[in-house]
């Protein structure tokens, strides 16, 4: 006996018809692995992402080996991909960053910000504003170079350090990285606090900021069980791009033990029982994310990956 | 460091200010444990989760001890725990429970019906109607004894052998188990498929056959990961009780590799970050969380007790 089938398609009211799914697994999947895949991996990986219908995906950073030595085969990677027919961006730290990308081709970039001065401290030894100021330059000459932008803001809901993050201060930054020139911003849940009545205020405020939600994206992190449920409040209010990380790969450094990122195939089988369009085929979506957890050696946490891989053994 | 704090309180539009949370744990969760745990084990158990502040709480079942071994014991466990301040149901299979637990004082009984022919036939050996038909004495003489009645419908949403279930088959269940004199219906999605819109779909049709949402509960499983975001969608469309595990104890017996029943601490999370009154202590659930797994020997699936169990090493 098996469970037959897959979810009953039922739509529900005041849901977008159709939701990009933007994949982080090989850039912020993999850069949270102790150890180092190997680049024929990776370049497989992220063409049997394309082949299973992802349409977005971040191929890899452009970080100084020395800080992200899990991603220093940037420049072998983005060669072996960079053909796919999908959207590819890259996260480029600063202009040297970007300069290695733009030389390379790539025509969708990121940086990553931060929410919170704790944050932009810790991770870049500068305050708030001095973070964005370095970021300025680098959108600046990405968008003369034509290439599609996107800012990251990390700690949008709660940081490991100050704690619950104020919604006017996230909408701040989030206004700062607009008028700087970014075309689509992704609210990072990194440390995975996040309830959906906090992502409808800030997705709320950010409107009555006049940053639209057509330019928002959702990055929620599955820490404490919530990223669906958030991803689901998301979508009520109009959000139709959601980052998801292929069978959930990669996590948050400061919770060891928890989980990470929303897993791709958990947000699938919400969409495609909510009868939402996402292009990707879950099976063979699944069948990668299983081939994966092989190379790294341990199973997939993402419960579909585990329900359905266990299904077809 | 450690990551600080719960979540930051924002209440989302149109929900409800109090959740009646009813616990699984100690009946549904222990019934699918392998090795049977032992009665003094499960009575400070439900002795710990009371003083959690949970105040519906499932003791055990009266099943035959040849169907359920893991149960046997429920003729000791029951005085053990039933001068609790608080709600303590059992569940009863048949004429023959009751007796048992109506003898020993119990004040609040369950049946376990099924929205599927497939089911009944394999979990009961009946067709559906004569599954009903048995429940009808119980159900009866329950009441005439001023016992609460709670009806249990697996299968609501999928079912293994049947794949999908049509609402119109689960409506006319529920509205015979209600006919029958239920005092509530718990809504099962025994094998975890249910999305968002499949859940509302329910509740609406449900209202217009004439079964109230206060009377309705909803009993989630995380076999795909759904079972939170259906819970938002639930609590949506006024639900106000909703079944949950400590710890996510137990599991659904067809998927063995799947987490089964929603975590009464990722659901807390989420009712606490939306200002939601649920009476629990989430730092005393934990605890009795990892005290149970530390005697089951393995790890809670709930990614919330993982995670704050981890940041308290």
């Amino acid at each position: 006996m098996t469970v037959q089938g897959l979810p009953m398609v039922v739509p529900a009211e005041e849901l977008p018809a159709r939701v990009r799914i933007y994949e982080v697994g090989a850039r912020d999947g993999l850069q949270n692995e102790k150890a180092t895949v190997p680049t024929e991996t990776k370049a497989e990986f992220i063409h049997r992402l394309a082949d299973a219908g992802l349409t977005t995906i971040e191929a890899t950073s452009f970080v100084h080996p020395k800080w992200v030595p899990q991603l220093a085969d940037a420049e072998e990677l983005f060669p072996r991909v960079s053909e796919l027919p999908v959207a590819l961006p890259v996260l480029v730290p600063n202009e040297r960053g970007l300069d290695r990308a733009l030389a390379l081709g790539a025509d969708r970039i990121a940086v990553f910000a931060s929410a919170t001065e704790s944050f932009a401290k810790a991770n870049l030894n500068r305050t708030l504003d001095e973070a964005l100021a370095m970021f300025e330059p680098v959108v600046e000459r990405a968008k003369a170079q034509n290439a599609h932008v996107r800012g990251y803001l990390s700690m949008c809901f709660g940081d490991p350090w100050e704690g619950p993050v104020p919604v006017p201060q996230v909408v701040r930054v989030c206004r700062a990285l607009m008028d700087m020139g970014c075309d689509e911003l992704s609210l990072g849940d990194t440390i995975g606090v996040a309830t959906p009545g906090h992502v409808q205020a800030l997705l709320l405020a950010l409107n009555e900021a006049g940053v639209p939600t057509h330019n928002l994206g959702v990055h929620f992190h599955d820490t404490y069980g919530q990223a669906l449920a958030n991803t689901l409040a998301a979508l009520q209010h109009g959000v139709t791009t959601v980052d998801a990380s292929a069978g959930g790969l990669g996590g948050c450094p400061f919770a060891k033990s928890a989980t990470g990122n929303l897993a791709t195939e958990d947000l699938v089988w919400m969409l495609r029982g909510l009868g939402i369009d996402t292009g990707v085929d879950l099976d063979r979506l699944i069948a990668t994310s299983v081939w994966m957890a092989d190379r790294l050696g341990r199973p997939s946490p993402s419960r579909t990956v585990r329900a359905l891989s266990h299904k077809e053994q």
